[in-house]
């Protein structure tokens, strides 16, 4: 009989949920529906339900539980528009629900400190995760925690100013942000932009409705177009990733989310660029991939309890 | 009697040193050359003639040091350009000569953990300070403490890349850094271009070899060469501002260093242009003065002992 810890990664269509020794190494992990609002009974019974002998309820050292929205002062979430939910209280109502101590952390700072446990960024007490999906979102993790921000709004990486030059809108208002150009919308609107210019050839002119993955594959057999988006995506990115060094120097960025499934050409479009943006100290940073996928919010939810 | 710490500010030409009590109330300052050899025999000599009665060696809680160079693993300085110091173990070497514990920072880092403690930044444990002198410095302060960074270049926000166009080189061997529109060689720069351009009437143009603050004084009396040189200061720092918002959120920004005595109207220029390059969460953000003025170092080395 040993400690463990529960790790919730609370998502639009289903709950992801893992049991974890303090060591980071899984031991179950299983899925259930979202159901907005029964999530949090559902959790705490699904949690339940699978204490047995060997994992008991009194070895579980607490749980970690990640939310789709902003969290305040240590587990009030400020609202969760994908779950429907206005503010509450995620850890008084777990802790209510279980007895078991809860911790509560937004997603995409969980996806960071997963990370930074037991994926790309470990034996990081200092990294930046930058997570490549529809959006662009990211974690900031320094002295192994989340900086989450005077107003939850640390690491919005995504909208970084990178382009005072644009003229579209970003969904966030502004424009010229990082997510117009390196999440799989962007580049597919990069890709869709180059293509208009007529300057380009590429395979995709025959695709009626590509996707980013399309465009990335096209650039990995040399298609021109294919190429001169990925160096967009990249330039811009290591834009990003220079302002983000000047200001807080992490040891090691960590690219995720589903653009990063394109691989070890993204990492060297973006090294391609990024030492000539930022001063002598800063350069030969390292960059690397995500490794824990889709399973980074329940090791960063449960990562809570071991690097408080 | 009660608990002081001793703060101690080594700069190129003088030592200030400073006590203080635990809340942050100065005792007693005073200021010795700086003899780049004996500045530290120099320092624990002065320091221990200031004991007395009612402060005595006994009540000392630590000593605080900040130098101006990189500081690395909690005492050993990589170096010291302005002191023709190599790398010095200045936390061994400080204990050895005065029996006393003493913490070790980076100079422009103990400026924004003074205003922090006492200044600009006070009630605030998110806190960015921007100092604008000869160049642009600054200090990142998350949850009370000093963000070093991985190789100590946390906070380098003078270096971050603000003008892609820029054709001339920085200091650093970039082009387009902060520093190069913002420090008071920057804002001098900035004049001459705009005066060589034959686009403004200026006050400025009667002076032979005018300073940042000639240029500042022209600006708050309207003169047209002054004003455009403001605006641009400001919209450089703005968006070098939104790039650490995005980032890391703080709660305020304090904004020191010769170029700031300025005043308000400084906040003013980086105030038009903030609000537009982040997203809607980030707009609003404080900006402050620094009020601490020279003496932030020495709070700043004091909080050492007071913020761990």
């Amino acid at each position: 009989m040993s400690k463990f810890i529960v790790g919730v990664d609370v998502g639009g269509t289903s709950v992801k949920i893992g049991t974890f020794d303090l060591n980071g190494k899984i031991i179950e992990k299983w899925e259930i529906p979202t159901v907005g609002k029964t999530v949090l009974p559902d959790v705490a019974a699904s949690i339940k339900a699978h204490f047995n002998e060997e994992h008991p309820e009194a070895d579980c050292t607490g749980i970690g539980i990640d939310v789709p929205g902003p969290v305040k002062d240590g587990g009030i979430v400020l609202e969760c528009v994908n779950l429907g939910w206005a503010m509450t209280d995620v850890k008084g109502k777990m802790e209510e629900l279980t007895g078991i101590k809860t911790l509560v952390v937004n997603d995409a700072n969980a996806a960071a400190l997963g990370e930074a446990w037991q994926g790309g960024g470990m034996d990081s007490d200092s990294m930046v995760m930058i997570t490549l999906g529809t959006g662009v979102g990211g974690g900031v993790i320094v002295d192994g925690k989340v900086v989450e921000g005077a107003t939850g709004a640390g690491g919005e990486i995504g909208h970084i100013l990178v382009e005072p030059a644009e003229t579209v809108n970003c969904n966030c208002g502004k424009k010229g942000c990082l997510e117009q150009y390196a999440s799989a919308t962007g580049i597919v609107r990069l890709a869709k932009k180059g293509l208009a210019t007529g300057k380009y050839t590429s395979l995709l002119s025959d695709i009626d409705d590509f996707s980013a993955k399309d465009v990335l594959d096209a650039a990995k057999k040399s298609d021109p177009l294919g190429e001169w988006v990925l160096d967009r995506a990249g330039y811009y990115l290591a834009i990003a990733c220079s302002h983000i060094a000047q200001t807080i120097d992490p040891a090691v960025f960590v690219i995720g989310g589903g653009v990063s499934k394109a691989g070890p050409v993204l990492l060297t479009a973006i090294t391609k660029y990024y030492d000539s943006f930022v001063m002598n100290s800063l350069r030969g940073k390292e960059f690397r991939l995500a490794s824990l996928g889709n399973d980074a919010g329940i090791y960063g939810a449960a990562a809570l309890w071991v690097r408080k």
